[in-house]
């Protein structure tokens, strides 16, 4: 499959697939009363899913009952809140966890779909170390459930309900001709980085698969585009990313070809992430050639992606390459000083170890760019998504939890 | 030896130990026309030497020529010049570098004292990328040969000279009451990470010591100090620390008393760094304790000290102790999130992995912020020394080449 098999929009979510609702409230979670809960429902005939979630060894109270669900390959629904991550709140916070999905299950079957807690994800999002607000939490989960639409107005609601400092909400959809869809909403501003960031994604599909289909699908996806971007080095304690899957097409798409779909909303979703990243001036996509293999592309493109010095010069549009040397000089991999070569939107600064004319001239002072680095030792290549350090970063993170 | 069994002074460096003259003069590198050659002169009767680089692959021309001098164990002089890094220069900046040495060592015979190019170490810092202006260093090499001062202002004048950013000289010494001297000067206020930092320090003695004492003492040092300052993650090209003994006290102290001296200095010289780094607002301690090894401590510390999220709150005087605790979870060490306890400034912010009462009131507006996490698997420990991430330091280096 290629995109041309079909059409990627972003004016839809994980309501573009057949068979599945969603919706978005305010429950008060928030202190600004915006929209702080969201719910995505899978009617079925199948409730196939799979999960990838942070590699921080704290993990948050709703990604340690998630991966403890998704063991069981199948979701019926996925309750999310903004407004607090409930991580770092020992036990409690778990039982609170617990307790909502525990409430969600109740008011699904009271409404007519007979559903266990062992079927429903929880994510949330905020600042870490507080416990939720339950006493407005639990009873907002049964008036989430009336929420419940099945058009696309559901998706966009959802996708607002799971913002946190992100300035807007992030959609994707992909249909492809041979009537099966994928979809996808996410949030993530900051704390973006490898092992995914924090970061909610819910994806959606009405193929028809196993729960290791959906699994290869959603990691290879992963792995390519929320694991290559990288805003601050910073890696959440509640990362997740989920992918649900109902059979509503009655379409089974190839392996290649479902992975081809999740990974293209995926690398939108990606790219939406790193456009509305906290305090961005500049969208960067840093690609590393010519390294011994991938990995080492990978971990070169990223040690240039979280040097501060190479970001603040980008946010001030300044061609500093020696920065970009110095910070690739650093990283565990092979590297030959005298033949890497630096060019940025396709202007070369750094030929062979030393600087090129004109280097000093090349105009940043665009919102995009692309740094690319040769090393000239391999095939080796990977590109990672980051941005600028700016004093928006600095402005918006010094002042988030007070 | 403890610091009691002498002094430990700010306001004398390079020249407190006999028999060493330094200097400082503006050679017109810096467009500003301020100091930016400095001389460090070895009046014997011994020549010993010893030195550390940066670990970056890219190294700049300086250090290459100064890490092939001193695989003799042996340095007459260091010259070094501030406003241009002679990094990322080719084959031509090296030759400038081997032109520089080979100037001095003629100055020097000149002067009366005969030397070898093969005597001189050669340090550069500043922008990479841009060949130094010969033209205007040549003339300069034999102007500071005449200018070099036996007292302690040549000590003072070399330390303003070898400054880029830094917006005071560096020097500290420490006097022990065997009638034995140990003195140094540093710049460096970016770039400053482990495997030290955009810094050049010399450090001079005046103890009979071999080079094989030196380096240990050197390496002792400078793994406790300068290798766990970490400002912005970031490293350099041009790291150079090195330590010349000649003698002149007639003392032989201990191997245990050399090492103790020379730490001393450095320390205080890496506090000194700290406190005039880019931008910053807040000096940092980042202690980690009960780590299964000191090099888990180390590497949890380190990952706190660069940590943006952690690095800009601090910078709000935000006790957000949940970005510490995501900091230390994504760290490759071993970890078991309950059991992991912080405290700033002496107060628990987070016990056993959940916040601590009244966490979120702990007053951090002061200038210094002591960050203690306590791991409680072992007995490993280690400090970091590192800063916040404000607007001043965004401002500095998204304008540092333009």
């Amino acid at each position: 499959m290629t995109i041309d098999d079909g059409k990627l929009v972003r004016t839809q979510g994980v309501t573009a697939p057949l068979g599945f609702r969603a919706a978005g409230i305010a429950a008060g979670i928030k202190k600004s009363g915006k929209p702080d809960l969201a719910l995505v429902f899978n009617e079925g005939p199948d409730y196939a899913a799979a999960g990838v979630f942070t590699r921080n060894k704290v993990k948050a109270a709703p990604v340690l009952w998630s991966q403890q669900v998704l063991t069981g390959g199948r979701l019926r629904a996925v309750i999310l809140n903004s407004g607090g991550a409930n991580a770092c709140t020992g036990p409690g916070g778990f039982q609170d966890t617990h307790a909502t999905a525990e409430e969600l299950a109740k008011a699904l079957s009271n409404w007519g779909t007979e559903t266990g807690a062992g079927e429903i994800a929880v994510c949330s999002t905020g600042l870490i170390g507080d416990r939720l607000p339950m006493d407005k939490l639990i009873p907002a989960v049964t008036e989430i459930v009336h929420e419940m639409g099945g058009g696309l107005q559901g998706g966009a609601e959802a996708a607002r309900a799971i913002m946190t400092t992100d300035t807007v909400p992030k959609e994707a959809a992909f249909h492809h001709r041979d009537k099966w869809n994928v979809g996808g909403m996410a949030k993530g501003a900051g704390m973006l980085a490898p092992s995914l960031a924090t970061m909610l994604v819910v994806l959606t599909t009405d193929v028809v698969a196993t729960p290791a289909q959906l699994d290869e699908a959603l990691r290879n996806a992963t792995g390519y585009t929320f694991d290559r971007l990288d805003v601050d080095g910073s890696c959440s304690t509640n990362d997740t990313v989920l992918l649900l899957a109902n059979g509503a097409s009655g379409v089974t798409p190839s392996q290649a070809d479902l992975n081809a779909a999740v990974l293209a909303v995926c690398d939108d979703l990606a790219e939406q992430l790193m456009s509305d990243a906290e305090g961005v001036t500049k969208r960067v996509h840093i690609t590393v050639k010519g390294a011994v293999s991938e990995d080492e592309a990978l971990i070169g493109a990223r040690a240039i992606a979280r040097d501060s010095l190479v970001k603040t010069a980008f946010f001030g549009s300044d061609p500093n390459w020696g920065r970009v040397l110095a910070s690739i000089g650093i990283a565990p991999i092979e590297l030959d000083p005298n033949r890497v070569s630096v060019s940025f939107n396709g202007s070369p600064v750094c030929v062979d170890g030393a600087g090129a004319p004109g280097a000093r001239e090349v105009d940043l002072s665009g919102p995009d760019i692309q740094v690319l680095v040769e090393l000239n030792l391999g095939d080796g290549e990977a590109t990672v998504r980051t941005t600028d350090l700016s004093h928006g970063y600095v402005e918006e993170n010094s002042a988030y939890s007070s």
